[in-house]
């Protein structure tokens, strides 16, 4: 059947009765090609009956539907005219791992954060409401642990006052990537387990029209449903029951290790057995297992996610201390403000949050933890280029958007070590906030769990000596520049080459950069950020500010949003990759 | 009484019976402060009797009270030492207008942006809960506009999973600055209108222990309801309601212009007459009375802002046109996907939120707006520095986190006129989005509302021709750098000075600057926003870039939090002011 279909109207030329096994079909067409080419897998296998059904009683793309998380639509991206090039899902050039305007116009919004398709999808409904068009229907479908974040409840707030087309799926399955945390969920649980529909429940209490919850992997209750609601007026929101993974039964069981699965057995379900070879950890081990160590030793040590215990690796902290480690949901403006209200008792707060979602937060590092000099420790997880995740998710504005503010120091470890060190330094009390930042992935040394020491906070280093040309990097692109300075070979060249490891973009190591300024008549900056307001320009402030003229030249991302790839193909379309610094200091040499 | 009173303990003296009258008298005490020295009024007197309360009943600053967007706390920073300086309040040097840690142990956290106590308060409570102190009460006071907003609700949603002693007030008066909106907002109404407690509210499904309404003017409810909740375990929630400029008739009848009124005659509570002196006008009505003019022949012109309608005096739009203007309430980040989702529609939507408060907002810009490239018009009310509201409250980050953004356009009109052009120029259709930044206060032109010209896209402009330093200003900046040039008085300095207001950081007007760079040797830059990452740093970028090696000074905000004072004495004591400017071009000469 699904080989029939390409866009939703063929999909509705079936009965309702041959849709269960499309939706069969569509399950293992998702599982093959995940299994080979990676991807998120757990949350599109949930709502493969619901993707069905919504397509099938709503006209798409006339009626706009608004998947929040992208990462659940992957179904809805193969019945759109995507199943001949879903295969290149997330891979250069091909198709975004999560909706996007410009792939299709059934995508009607990009969606990669979580908690925005309710404030989408009202702006469209009302729209429409102004335009005078009242037979279009408005749908977000959101998930249990995305409608718990405060901006879908802002959503809500507002929609609750309108009298719009609004459909609201709340996609209930009790997790995010990790299990869905927080007094909503529990409430949501109660509903569920009592299983008739609450007359005076917290969405009806927000002016909403109430149905639910029903089974989502029912096509028929889901079609009828959704088809009854097409006649109710105002904003209503449909309470769906999903599992996550549903249909690979092993997705089922084990849903935090199958939500992006890397490749696994199609046929058993299986996770390739990993390499037995050595290899460097990841930099979120690191930041998890040193954090118990320290936290062994320092009884005011927190730990403090939102909703990415995995992912950061906070899961060690939360094992050892579960009294010491929080989840907080998706919600990263109060783990922030929430971390500043503990750290003012003395305690020392490590908030670990992905560089992309602090963005979330940006005010109250700001406001709550900045201006008032509490001294929270942010570690910034996947800063830089995150690989395939894609534009929505690379962690490269934090170096500008941090640096602008007062109090807060902003560093970046070359390594795995270095990270160790700066962990050990910020839990020995500074005064002042910092951030740590730090890329997803693999680091370089086997041997990284070694003995503690202090860094001096805004101290660079030297790396090598050198006396026309000094290249100076932030955080872990010195690798890359160690790789390029090794392929000069002649004397007189790698004589020329200094490298330096600033460390601190923020407070900038002065007496170095003085003694570099002093020294090479050109110099280099590197960064996995945004050249616009970046570390090199930093360097540029600095120089401005001392009045030297020496030449600088920026490395780092263009002014462009950056898509999908490897983060090596990304760095070199970046332009900071190893071979593009070679040439860089080749061309000043 | 008050006159006894500098602490708490002495408050705590007094038997019950006596409290209505210090209320009495503690109004009149902020009343007749305030007439003259000006100051937030309403918030303060409507909170009279609850803040005497919660001091006479909790044992502060041991137990940890928390003041939500602290404009309310002026009662309270009276009762705790601060009576003697309260008339140097949000005057240089004087005290801040809102709570903050170092001016006092009773300030346990600092506020000025909305809800943030909940947050603040229960990290404070998890801290003594981890330390093993179980007689300390951890209180957040908020207001039902702040409660609405999506971080009170993620606090919310945490708190009511943790056995922890918090106790919430929600001060609700219906208001903000501005009447509150929203869904909760009406389902509160309900909740007061019948009387009785709900069973099964909305509070209680996020496991608060509910209690109230009761009359927050009832000293004897209050004192009895307070000490009541000492003894009940868990989070809990005091729905107190109170009235909005209590015991000033008209500040209780006309409470958004008795919210901060400015001077007014303290005995018969009479607003100051206004001046019969033609002004030029606010920068906000020039913005306002612009938008409903546009309106008027551009059906699609949408306005929002998150409950600012007076303050960004998008009043007038809503009045004009109430179905296509939004006020969202306190939803920062709400507003702008809603915004987005409207634009996606092919509207044009006018987004206006405070410079300061859409740090609330960063990830959306990012995420839903510019990587989207959806055309919305962002208008940043209150950029730079704002005066006497202070550190809070300053609008000087957003040229620095708003440029490293790929697709947006950030300008900054320098006066009245132009500001209407951009506005005119924004509404015609641009491609991207566009952020549109102007200070608070009043601009310079009487003959302010001419017709209307469009204006080039990342063009900028030369006010003086010159042929050594060439002053480069972004915005209103520019009036502070006319008035230094015409300080010079002889032929060859007048002829050595230039002068171009660049208009926009993004994109920069590379033609003109490669004119400027090839004409002057050094080169100054002007800006009311923070020196690192901001506008001169994009000149400095641009230089590096094209290989100059002119001499650039930045002119800007230096990396320090600015306190309150006057706009001129805070623009002098950053460095901004028309003298420094002149000393700076002086010094170059």
């Amino acid at each position: 059947m699904l080989d029939t279909i390409t866009f939703p109207k063929d999909l509705r030329k079936f009965s309702p009765q041959d849709l269960p096994q499309l939706a069969q079909e569509l399950r293992d067409f998702i599982i093959n090609i995940v299994a080979v080419k990676e991807g998120h897998l757990g949350a599109s296998l949930g709502v493969v009956e619901l993707t069905i059904a919504l397509h099938y009683v709503f006209n798409t793309p006339e009626d706009l539907l608004v998947w929040d998380v992208g990462h659940q639509a992957y179904g809805h991206k193969i019945l759109t005219g995507r199943k001949e090039i879903f295969h290149t899902n997330r891979q250069l050039n091909g198709i975004s791992g999560f909706p996007k305007r410009t792939e299709s116009n059934f995508d009607t919004f990009g969606t990669g954060h979580s908690s925005t398709a309710i404030s989408a999808a009202l702006g469209m409904a009302i729209a429409s409401k102004l335009a005078g068009i009242t037979n279009k229907q408005h749908i977000a479908v959101v998930g249990d642990a995305s409608i718990a974040s405060g901006m879908a409840f802002e959503a809500l707030n507002h929609a609750g006052m309108t009298a719009t087309n609004l459909l609201v799926i709340l996609n209930d399955n009790a997790i995010g990537i990790d299990p869905s945390v927080g007094a909503l969920k529990e409430y949501l649980s109660k509903v569920t387990l009592d299983g008739a529909p609450e007359t005076d429940n917290i969405f009806e209490a927000l002016n909403f029209n109430y149905s639910g919850p029903v089974d989502g992997h029912d096509l028929e209750i889901l079609l009828s449903e959704l088809e009854r609601l097409k006649n109710v007026s105002g904003p209503k929101l449909l309470h769906v029951i999903t599992t996550k993974g549903k249909g690979l039964r092993q997705a089922e069981e084990n849903q935090v290790a199958y939500h992006a699965p890397g490749k696994f057995n199609a046929l058993t379900g299986d996770l390739h057995p990993k390499s037995k070879e050595v290899l460097p950890p990841k930099f979120q081990d690191v930041f998890g297992k040193t954090l118990v160590e320290l936290a062994r030793k320092n009884k005011n040590i927190i730990g403090i996610t939102p909703a990415m215990p995995s992912g950061s690796s906070l899961t060690y902290m939360m094992d050892a201390f579960p009294e010491r480690a929080f989840d907080v949901g998706i919600a990263e403006q109060h783990a922030v403000t929430f971390a500043a209200g503990l750290a003012t008792q003395g305690l020392h707060v490590f908030c670990t949050i992905y560089s992309t979602f602090l963005q979330r937060a940006y005010d109250q590092i700001i406001h709550d933890v900045c201006l008032q000099k509490i001294p929270v420790i942010f570690c910034l997880d996947r800063a830089g280029l995150v690989g395939e995740d894609g534009a929505t998710h690379h962690g490269i504005f934090d170096i500008a958007y941090l640096r602008c503010i007062p109090n807060l120091i902003v560093c970046a470890p070359r390594n795995e070590v270095e990270l160790r060190n700066i962990l050990y330094t910020a839990q020995k009390g500074l005064e002042l906030p910092i951030a740590i930042r730090y890329p997803r992935g693999r680091g370089t040394l086997i041997d990284w769990q070694q003995g503690f020491t202090e860094i001096e906070i805004g101290k660079g280093i030297e790396l090598k000596k050198g006396n026309k040309v000094a290249v100076l990097s932030f955080g872990t692109m010195a690798t890359n520049v160690v790789t390029a300075i090794e392929r000069f070979t002649e004397t007189s060249e790698k004589l020329a080459i200094g490298h330096y490891d600033m460390r601190f973009t923020k407070p900038l190591d002065e007496v170095l950069l003085t003694q570099i300024f002093n020294t090479y008549s050109e110099i280099i900056t590197v960064e996995d950020g945004v050249k616009a307001g970046g570390f090199g320009s930093s360097i540029l402030e600095f120089a401005s500010e001392k009045k030297y003229q020496n030449k600088v030249i920026l490395m780092g991302i263009p002014d462009t949003f950056i898509e999908h790839g490897t983060t090596d193909e990304l760095q070199e379309m970046s332009g900071i990759s190893s071979e593009n610094i070679y040439f860089q200091i080749k061309n000043v040499l």
